[in-house]
């Protein structure tokens, strides 16, 4: 069966696999100094924001992937107050950790102020918190901004960004993860999308590596569901200087004053369970 | 982008999405009374099986499915010794409820002989458990054979079917939910494959209602990942007259004489976790 020419196609070339969105109208196309931005909208999953041929989120199931990149993370610190977001112009991430009203201050650190622009006109209900006074928006290169923050400055960073290629490459090095060792405070989390763990596994393991190398003493993987990324199957990855990721402040979770589509109690133990598999190949329990 | 034309390619109509794997080779493909089969060989994913256009496994992901569609529901049971496969021709699923010792017969029940010979020659590792004395392949209407099957003779029913299109559709209705349920033992417990819980809400939402029409009081809905499926987020539902579905043979499971893939005692536990928005649409805890 062929595609017909006004669906949307993601293909992944190293895995043999694609993704396709059936696709109404493309109503932005924009090459920026970074990277080039495309807004489609389809016709069952809302609004499309593709960088450089890669899905990047579409409004049907981003849910999924902002809230496991911080709802998950923020209950597991054990007070978490200053929290930086390394790429995530979409806002969506920003939205769910503004949620938590512990949180003093986030800054929004990405590298291109085009995707947070069109976010705001295609995606506005992911922006709906840009103007809280605890959120801090700047466009500007995250792997500088880290490397010149001051030591044990922030509780959780959460590294939100594309695929390893381009602009995002430098997030995935050994000497980025060394900068956000050191501007993490005693108990301070990092956590990192860390591709599919089915198709991408050499970039994961390969980032567990660096993590570890840089002096990450404790790791690990969450899974979870997303669709529009290759093999629908996504992870994130979470690194502590010291302490395990085994507690979270499970209470808080049940009396959350706010609302979540997928995430709950019972949902955050599911992400920490390891496959059998990745048990094997990374020790991970 | 558009793919090329060596891809296989699965349009989710409804959904307006679509997934496609890269192909070396058709090795078959066949018309048999009751469907129309193909053999692919693909890039990355092994084998590929695809019946009237649906992608129905392929080598690479389906321990997924495979594994979730029988050990968390034969670690559920108490102790289940006689199970009754409908559909399942590729005999993926037979052979995992075979590792268990304690099982005494698997009956698998498929329509389509043609399901299993294919299997046989392009799916061998799927099939080396059928010459084991306790399973029985029949080649017969599952429906019809669950209608006649003795009274509280099965501890586990496993339908393993197509979607709710063309042989399958019968397999999703009430009365022959009622039909397992007189199958099934005091302790019994039905699991189906439900479907994708993004894409497919309807049907799976249906399901439910159906087996609680028939009589099932307890219904529980396990999430997975399924790649090669629409969404690559799969579900199973599990169904039983009485008893809940908290308990499992947890110690079983840590002591089983075989491996899994994915499958484990957290993989259990995690599978059971229930979405935010599904616990809101349904009410499982």
């Amino acid at each position: 069966m062929t595609l017909p020419e006004d669906w949307f196609t993601e293909i992944h070339e190293q895995a043999g696999c694609a993704f396709s969105l059936r696709v109404r109208e493309r109503l932005h196309v924009e090459q920026t100094p970074f990277q080039k931005i495309e807004i489609y909208d389809t016709s069952d999953w809302g609004r499309l924001m593709v960088i450089d041929g890669y899905v990047m989120l579409s409004s049907r199931d981003n849910f999924l992937y902002h809230e496991m990149m911080s709802h998950p993370m923020l209950y597991c610190h054990p007070a978490p107050r200053r929290v930086a977001i390394i790429g995530g112009g979409d806002c969506g991430t920003l939205r769910e950790v503004l949620r938590h009203a512990e949180i003093e201050q986030v800054t929004q650190v990405d590298i291109d102020e085009r995707v947070t622009r069109l976010s705001e006109i295609h995606f506005p209900e992911l922006c709906e918190a840009n103007d809280d006074p605890r959120a801090r928006l700047l466009f500007d290169d995250g792997i500088r901004w880290i490397a010149n923050a001051p030591e044990a400055g922030l509780d959780l960073i959460i590294v939100d960004s594309t695929d390893p290629v381009g602009p995002g490459e430098g997030l995935f090095t050994e000497s980025f993860y060394r900068d956000c060792l050191r501007a993490l405070g005693e108990d301070g989390i990092l956590v990192q999308q860390s591709e599919s763990p089915i198709v991408d596994r050499e970039i994961l393991l390969g980032m567990r590596e660096a993590m570890r190398a840089a002096g990450f003493a404790n790791l690990h993987t969450l899974f979870f569901p997303q669709p529009v990324y290759p093999s629908g199957w996504w992870s994130a990855t979470a690194a502590r200087r010291a302490g395990g990721f085994e507690d979270f402040r499970e209470h808080d979770v049940e009396n959350k004053p706010f609302e979540t589509r997928y995430y709950n109690a019972a949902i955050h133990r599911a992400a920490m369970a390891t496959p059998a598999f990745f048990q094997r190949e990374t020790g991970q329990g």
